[in-house]
């Protein structure tokens, strides 16, 4: 795993990310951080070439306008590199809900969501009720999605990592278990998006879906435990968490536990 | 008032923000500071389904491009709690002092704005001449504007707060001045703006909307005051000032000056 | 120059950015740390009646969308100051190569680009072959964009700045370098994006293009050079770097050198 955190950095993936609105500048900051080259180019025309040579591609649904659905169809399309589906709030809504139920079929690289987003995501491909899940939160615990998150790996022939106190990270005969992080984390805007950008970045040289997943997650947690002991509240530990990714990668492997189940 | 902030955190409210992409992140980090869930969906279609599960509304106008407005006016049809109208700009520009003029006659809980455009929106809502304000700085005195809100605190039956160095809140038969922040405030982009939103917040949780403008502007004062002392300009002090809004909840009496005049 | 730090702080420019939405929040807080005043205003009705009311105007194509090319279009025409260019990875992707061929014979008072950019530009015009240049980095050395700079400004009668580890600015007859900055600066986005919206502001109280470009450069890595011995990362140098445009104006010719080739 240290190694892929060095292959990282060495290769320099650039990472075409359709993304919210919300979110894009952390994001962008993000894969800096870790040693990534973000871009964010939206227009349905640019997506599709940019896609073309990008190493990585993540789609993000979290503010799904019709414009950005052009181009999010436009990149899976043309993706060279490995994709990456964050299917944000996923359920409740209904433009994202059919979109997302849409290109999971595409079969993305790996799914990042939380809880109720895998839940839910299981539930719009299957056609069956799901529970929870208002907005960007997760009401459900990890290992109740870890069914559906099985289920969705079937059917994608890639990973599906479910972010939350502790994370997993599913794909087919495989489980991982990553625990850290900071409480923190949630408080600041992006955490989670961005971590969907770093899936992205790590499967552009990771052997395989799961070991990127794995390895994005652990430097999030890594990045967490560095800052949380110095940071006063949720503004502090946003600037010191950027630096623990950006300084983070050789002290994963201390910091985290990685758990084959 | 401490009552109120302990309601809040304990509600945790979530927020539908429609607002400017500029201000997009700070905003739902400073709702994730004070304890609320933020959330931004502006797809015409999935703005209208989220307003009507959403605690509150915030319909922010600055920069509303043709998607936005539709899906500004869906969701104050729709919301199911209170909205808060910030009227960003509003007088000089044609397109939304039009749109302005339109909503506040659907009477939002709470119109958040600087006295520059306390004053624009008077004067369109009125058909009458307003002095100063270019773009979204205030160049007229919180004092001037106090007429203009109480007239429109008349029309809406909400009430309207005036952000400036002194805030005031108006409303019928009651006008409240909060003395604090910091000069340092006005240098952070989204000061203003995530005012709006947390504004918004406070009138989800509160018995009235007086009361929960009263709050939120003491809240900000508070956060900007446990920040001053150990910024060095406004970098440093826009992730102290976070830190304030997560811890201050609880020192905001201490810290603030609030007078009913 | 010393003297045009404090003439923007004094007569504190309206900035109207067109830029693209990853950057817009950090573009807002520098200008608002040099002293500026900032406004994104991208409807493209009320983009031109602001651009008839701003002191300056930055056109960012990092992110461009058809309404945004539209603002762009009518913010030019109707500018009543000077405006700047900015073609965020001109040259590989179609969209934004021709509207920047397009734009740059409306004579910008200043081209604001990297050493690729600079050279894709200057391609895209010419209808020639250029190098290198994937996405925002820059894969050429600014020296190497020196000729094509030269010839771009020949045909827009200002200046063109070539970012890069040292900086040049040229014009008709007179080469520029500032040498300072911090390595730290590329990994927090929008570094160079706000660049482009400082020259603008220092243009509108400058005597000429190529002395607000150099006024801007300088500023910036005046800044970084204030902020570097501080910084544990790209996150904590992000608000540090703030902190040092804020502070740093006077500052600026002890810690920049500044060198008329």
């Amino acid at each position: 795993m240290t190694d892929l955190h060095a292959r990282l950095k060495e290769a320099g993936p650039l990472v075409h990310c359709l993304t919210n609105s919300v979110v894009q500048e952390i994001t962008a900051n993000v894969l800096l951080a870790v040693g990534a080259s973000p871009a964010m180019v939206s227009h349905p025309e640019e997506a599709k070439e940019f896609a073309a040579v990008a190493d990585a591609v993540l789609i993000n649904i979290g503010n799904p306008d019709p414009p950005a659905l052009e181009a999010m169809r436009g990149a899976i399309e043309h993706a060279r590199g490995p994709w990456v589906l964050d299917p944000v709030a996923v359920g409740g809504l209904t433009v994202r809900t059919d979109f997302a139920a849409e290109v999971v079929r595409l079969r993305p690289a790996v799914i990042r969501a939380n809880a109720s987003e895998v839940r839910n995501l299981h539930a719009a491909v299957t056609g069956t009720e799901a529970g929870g899940g208002r907005g960007v939160d997760s009401t459900d615990a990890v290992d109740d999605a870890r069914e559906a998150a099985q289920e969705l790996a079937e059917l994608t022939g890639g990973a599906v990592a479910i972010s939350g106190p502790a994370d997993l990270v599913v794909s087919a005969g495989r489980t991982t278990r990553i625990t850290g992080g900071s409480e923190l984390m949630p408080l600041v805007i992006g955490t989670g998006c961005s971590l969907g950008a770093v899936v992205a970045a790590y499967a552009s040289v990771a052997d395989n879906p799961h070991d990127a997943a794995v390895a994005a997650h652990a430097r999030f947690s890594a990045a967490a435990a560095l800052a949380a002991p110095t940071s006063a509240g949720p503004g502090s530990f946003r600037g010191a968490w950027l630096d623990g990714l950006y300084n983070g990668g050789a002290l994963v492997e201390k910091l985290v536990t990685v758990e084959e189940l």
